[in-house]
């Protein structure tokens, strides 16, 4: 049997293990989980024959070394800065390397010796990045290979809870790491091009200057740019495009209202609040309002960011109850980004049988023949429960369908790589449609850059 | 006769070296003063017989060594970065110094030292920091002895260009480092207390949560939160203040139309923008706004910041020619903050007979005998001309007077400090009165925190 290694057993680990485990008898695999936690690894596993766990701390090095060495590919779910190790033992032993992380420098670096050693180190095939590029790149180079040249992309991915279980005024819940949201677009300028300039947005404007699109039977969203938007031009082969753009998915109407939590200095991660721990969710609201004798918070924060009344994100300040002089917080020494966290979780947090939502949405603008043209693609799903998310799905199924395609030799360009080649995104996708992820594809009139295109 | 060594002979020494000169023979002073470039010695130094000049680059140990070792006080009006190499040959050679600097924390551990040896380094004896620190602790101290008890302390500065030269919409000239009036506010949240209250304001915010003050004959004034109001709370003894709050000085007008550069981008210095060679005034405008086949770059701008036409700020606006297509900024690599001061420098370069003006304002809240009180007062200062500045002489006067006064042992408490004694600010602030400086006091009703304060 062929030994599957699986490093990291948290949640974004349940449908890739569900997967391999399912194919474990046609494929001949024995599927190796490992984690820190033994408990996250048995959960997983499910006393499947085919299954082994062990406890493992990867700063083990010994350890860590042997379950590497007696392997046969391994996959590593840690966070993306511990890859490294693994990979460096990958090398070591020659086996092939898969993660749904970004390719950090240190990875890079590898390449050389990887592709020496005729390994296959694949990175970045999650969902974003990961099913973004796969099926980004089967229309672009289905469009240059029919002589076509790509004038414009845009990308929009996002984390939502699903319409069936979309029961607040935000059209929002965590459906991943709550703090990332909180944190979403700081760190630097939104940079991007459109029909040939660069244009920049401030964090502070950030969540006004959205895109809106809509996917038939889904209804509307909104994106907002993210930072990195020109990161795969070169990669992608789309030098000379003339409209560059990537972004983050939302219900219409979140970025307007989150627009007030920025405005106010809510979301900022740099400085600790003096005395948080006693204070109510009025008292952190106030802090970002001027002192007024006899003003309530309520009116000088209308006034401040003039909002009226009756304005649909007065309701949804409303519904989070941040005007609330008993309720405390309850955190010490904590950033605004983590008092505001703390807030959202009270409302955000997904209840039992709530589900998520998977959505990408692309926009290929291109001349042929003289002519422009235009296809838009999107992808919807819906997550199962709360242990097979939408998340976990689009994350772990590329993952594990590459672990086994490179096993058997289907992929085999060796090198440390992104999933952009046809050999690899082919099969993937193909595969991935069994599993109910799949884009729908429609050619529509050439809009180019048109802030008044509501995808119709 | 004593010999006074003057390192640094920058625009801002020379007041300080004018004064100097002028006390020499009554005092029995040989004032050394020395530079990088001898000719800024020179020019200062004016062939004045008790003045003696030196080329000196403070990097030659050797050098520099000799002429603290040889000298009787030293005044360091290097940048501040450069003073701590300084102090330390201070303390070797038991020489007490003077700077018109912020302390450094390398500098304040050198404390135990100077102290031992009966030093005195006595720092931040500028106008800000200096004058403001003088002029508030004796009102303080005056208040405290009489009973008072501190409640409020409000205290704004702000360098600006004189009423008589005043030509601009603006109401503003560069009269200091333009790159730090471009950078203003940047680097993390305004965090003051307004009674008894934390509040923070985020720089996108800072120049819309501005204080209104009025000053008899020179008109109304705006001031926009430091980031720093707390900094001096235990430094002044103010530690149960309910209210202090420290901001910088314009013209009432300018933050207003100041806040449109910062909630487009254009103080941003995190990131180079692409092609910034080449771009006109209108390019650099139009790269923080959103592509438009059709609409202007003006009504794009309007747009997003709702700006009406016949709004004064719009003026402000044209006025620096941000439309114009034709104007090149040509800075290659460039940081926005770095283009738009490169635009501004073109409308608010002090002309060849224009003066700059000190503004300081503060305002003390007490309680006495049961009552509460108020105390405000202000200083204003018009330089003479471009060399003699109000910056360079409330800058360097208070440093030379301090120099005089620990020469002749009237200032005679040792240890790194901040001019906050009796024995220091008393006979400083008195000889500056001599000079034109001095605050102009009176009680006012007690007000508290009041945004709609004019200072009446």
């Amino acid at each position: 049997m062929r030994k599957v290694l699986i490093i990291g057993a948290g949640r974004s680990s349940s449908s890739l293990v569900k997967y391999l485990l399912e194919k474990s008898d046609v494929e001949n695999l024995k599927i190796i989980i490992v984690d820190i936690v033994l408990e996250n690894a048995q959960k997983l596993a499910k006393n499947h024959i085919n299954a082994t766990i062990f406890e493992l701390d990867i700063f083990d090095i010994d350890s860590r070394k042997a379950v590497i060495m007696n392997s046969d590919i391994v996959i590593s779910m840690l966070p993306a800065r511990f890859h490294i190790e693994v990979a460096k033992d990958c090398v070591e032993y020659r086996k092939s390397l898969v993660t749904a992380s970004y390719v950090s420098k240190e990875l890079m670096a590898l390449n050389k010796e990887v592709v020496a050693k005729g390994l296959i180190f694949m990175n970045e095939i999650g969902v974003d990045p990961g099913i973004d590029h796969m099926s980004a790149m089967q229309v672009i180079d289905r469009i240059k290979n029919q002589g076509g040249k790509m004038i414009l992309f845009e990308s929009f991915t996002g984390g939502l809870v699903a319409p069936e279980s979309d029961n607040n005024l935000w059209n929002y819940k965590f459906t991943w790491n709550p703090r990332n949201v909180v944190l979403a677009g700081q760190g630097g300028v939104a940079k991007f091009i459109q029909e040939g300039k660069y244009k920049y947005i401030p964090y502070h404007k950030l969540f006004r200057r959205t895109e809106l699109l809509t996917i038939k039977d889904y209804g509307k969203f909104e994106a907002m740019a993210n930072r990195d938007s020109l990161k795969y031009r070169e990669i992608y082969g789309l030098e000379d495009v003339l409209t560059m753009y990537r972004g983050t998915i939302r219900r219409v109407g979140f970025t307007r209202a989150w627009n007030v939590f920025v405005q106010l200095g809510m979301t900022d991660d740099s400085f600790i609040m003096e005395g948080s721990e006693n204070m109510s969710y009025r008292d952190f609201t106030n802090s970002f309002l001027a002192y007024s004798l006899h003003d309530s918070v309520e009116l000088k924060l209308r006034h401040y960011l003039k909002i009226d009344q009756d304005d649909t994100l007065w309701s949804k300040l409303i519904e989070l109850d941040i005007f609330n002089a008993d309720k405390k917080i309850g955190l010490k020494d904590a950033t605004p980004a983590q008092m505001l966290q703390q807030i959202l979780l009270k409302s955000w947090t997904l209840d039992k049988d709530d589900k998520d939502m998977i959505v990408m949405y692309h926009k290929f603008g291109y001349e042929l023949d003289g002519k422009k043209k235009q296809i838009e693609s999107n992808m919807v799903v819906i997550g199962e429960d709360q242990a097979y998310t939408a998340m976990a799905k689009t994350v772990g199924l590329p993952v594990a369908i590459a672990a086994i395609k490179i096993l058997n030799g289907e992929i085999k360009t060796p090198g440390v790589q992104l999933p952009i080649r046809k050999e690899v995104y082919e099969p993937i996708l193909k595969e991935l449609e069994n599993y109910g992820i799949h884009f729908k594809e429609k050619e529509v009139p050439y809009l180019g850059y048109n802030s008044f295109n509501f995808g119709a």
